[in-house]
């Protein structure tokens, strides 16, 4: 055969040894503060029923699901109409039955109800899987990436939003990254569009004044008037996206302006119910109660969460909030639920740019033994046996090549030490152990090498 | 919109948290030994080329690929007399230009030789991703399941087989279960093909020995005389493939009977350097020499292994060999490889049948604070909140939901203990603190509450 040329569909990424041992490091580290706060794992398959995704995720989000082709003769279900003058949008739903998830959430309903009577609600579960979307790839956007979810199903307590926000800061604080924590509540924007008298244009207000950090003020208010808004109205919109003051002010501020407009002064509530968990529960992070805080899907219905690094700029890098009936197309109905994702891949972006992996985050194994030959070799597969016994990752390289090319392996891989045994350390029952950081070299008895080098921990 | 039904893609799973968390138990256990060895995770696209996986797996292996549709307008590619008769075999590869990956082994052939320049050789990776495969669904068979393979790749070194028995036998050491490790070598195999001057009769004859655990002896004979073997041949095929003794015995036999046939001398010695190095580095499973291992994949070329458990009917849970320029294909020549794949659907299989899951592997997290409302709550909030900073997963039932039910939660969800807080409790500042398992309550001082749970496990 001839050589074929290597490469990967485009939007799609190879992780080499470095970049997943990274990338486990955030993965295992917002797993195991999911864990510590009793959600457990589940897994949805990869490939769903094309009639389960299709419709969720708007016009724009069909046409960037991943279809895969019906196994064998897929034509044979094509009607001889749909042959004779084969049209793509009418031969796709025939020809493929089965798609990529777009992300974990409409999955997530769908397992919720299918599994409703195996489940004991409250349900708090995480997920951790790849997702893949036929968009444009560009810097940042992939066409297949991961998302991290956890999620509680079944119950309206307050309390969920308060330990996402604890587990928000718990995996932020292990991650050693400064965040700002951004809260808002759908039922306040509804309520400033009622107060405005504007409840029809909710969509409208909130799509728009979503992008204030990003266009301003101005080019907000233009493209509110565009959605014939009129000017009466935006003008008193202003004071109330730019409210200023402390959390509380904000919110007695809030309070106020919604003495008539009750959905409004609910949603003031319930942001403040969860500021004052957080009163005796408090976490390291900045909260930020900001009213223009929308966030682009229109399945929230109670409170908006948004994390920003404080350190780099980047957009969101956690997202989330409560949902009403999220079930109920899956025909569960009247089981709300609360959830949050982190960006697994914006979240790797910022910490590589700020230096932030640990080292024991970038190497396989801490100690390489070189390889002398026979004799050498078989005293230092037993001395690796002893650390590997203790749990020290280490390996020997398996041949006794030349002592420059195995060094350039061990400074390539990264070893924290390089082991030597040859024929002076097995007469005197030692090795020797070079930190290939500092440099130093020392002699060390072999039964004692797993405790020096625990030590060195 | 109506009710849509909830099915998932047949031959597709959804695991729930306790299957989740079992299978996690599975893939952390691998992990963790391929990493104590030296080994690096990579990871590749769940989408490869249609280009790069096809012909890699026989005509049958073809057919199982799952193909990806090209987005947006996919006839546009096809030519006017494509499209004014079409042909499903004809379209597949013009509307199809990715496929999900069949296996880990090709995206690996095709990585290593893509980012070669970036590797430092001896590659030692792990891999533990699902593939995806067209097959009927039965028992024991999916169209989505991981696979879970650690290889070396630019290393001729016996050491490298030997340190993957190793591996093989701390995996299932860990996970508590017995097995027996089969090794062959291919060009024992070759020597034996040679000697009975059937050269060319190597595929048919290590088809036909590959059944003879299945089928018996006799019909692997009847299979041979139908593939145009000779009689003579058969018989003299017959007492090598059931050579008695142990393995040193038997590699000596074969020594002997390779005397004129260098290939499966070779062979023999091979084998008997890898067994050696188990001398001196002595694992707890047995091995055994089985030279009617062949394994259906034709690319192995010298050591073969697979493994199988000793307490449970199930075929091979694991299984490797090594393999010569499996990277040939994709441009980069003389590159040596040797791995393992370890099946985790089985080894869960055996692990739910012998009942030998641990219970730490079962359940999320260890304790439920019950929820007796506001005043309580708040107190019981800090107390949990102290557990967790000492690493207890453990979580507040978040409402004050009657207690038959929140009971109802803490046993569905396998809590190892409850605590209690309620008006005597914060008065007295301590936490009543009940064994699910044995029903004894106890009451203890609320900031001694960790360290008791930290004694208990």
């Amino acid at each position: 055969m001839a050589t074929q040329k290597t490469s990967i569909p485009k939007g799609t990424r190879d992780f080499l040894p470095a970049e997943a041992l990274r990338r486990a490091y955030i993965f295992d580290t917002i797993k195991d503060v999911f864990k510590l706060y009793g959600y457990a794992p589940i897994e949805t398959p990869a490939m769903e029923n094309l009639s389960t995704l299709m419709g969720k995720y708007g016009e724009e989000g069909d046409k960037l699901i991943f279809r895969i082709l019906n196994s064998g003769d897929f034509l044979s279900k094509a009607s001889p109409v749909q042959l004779a003058a084969p049209n793509w949008q009418e031969l796709s739903p025939v020809i493929c039955e089965k798609a990529l998830r777009y992300d974990l959430t409409v999955p997530f309903a769908r397992f919720v109800a299918q599994h409703r009577s195996e489940i004991s609600f409250p349900f708090k579960r995480y997920q951790i899987q790849p997702v893949w979307r036929a968009d444009r790839p560009q810097k940042g956007r992939y066409r297949e990436f991961f998302q991290c979810d956890a999620d509680v199903v079944g119950s309206d307590s307050l309390l969920n939003e308060a330990e996402l926000l604890q587990i928000i800061d718990n995996v932020f604080s292990k991650l050693n990254l400064k965040v700002r924590i951004k809260l808002n509540n759908r039922k306040i924007l509804s309520g400033v569009a009622q107060l405005i008298g504007q409840p029809d244009k909710i969509t409208d207000i909130t799509v728009a004044i979503d992008k204030l950090d990003k266009i301003g003020q101005e080019k907000v208010n233009e493209e509110l008037a565009a959605k014939g808004l009129p000017e009466i109205a935006i003008q008193q919109l202003q004071p109330i996206i730019s409210l200023s003051g402390s959390n509380y002010e904000k919110l007695g501020k809030l309070k106020e302006l919604f003495i008539n407009t009750p959905e409004g002064l609910k949603g003031a509530e319930e942001l403040q119910t969860v500021l004052d968990y957080l009163q005796d529960w408090p976490i390291g992070a900045d909260v930020e109660l900001d009213l223009s805080l929308a966030r682009g899907l229109n399945y929230y219905t109670g409170c908006i969460i948004e994390v920003k690094s404080e350190e780099a700029e980047m957009g969101s890098i956690t997202g989330g909030g409560r949902y009403d009936n999220l079930t109920g197309i899956f025909g569960l109905e009247g089981v709300s639920g609360v959830g949050i994702s982190f960006g697994a891949d914006r979240i790797y972006d910022v910490l590589l740019e700020l230096g932030r992996f640990p080292e024991s985050a970038q190497a396989a194994a801490q100690v390489l033994f070189l390889n002398f030959g026979a004799a050498d070799e078989t005293y230092s597969i037993k001395i690796l046996d002893a650390l590997r016994k203790n749990g020290i990752a280490s390996e020997i390289y398996p041949e006794p090549a030349k002592i420059k090319k195995q060094m350039a392996y061990a400074n390539s891989r990264g070893f924290a030490y390089v082991a030597m045994a040859g024929e002076a350390e097995r007469a005197a029952g030692t090795v020797s152990l070079k930190n290939m950081l500092t440099g130093d070299q020392q002699i060390i008895q072999a039964g004692m090498l797993a405790q020096a080098l625990s030590a060195k921990n």
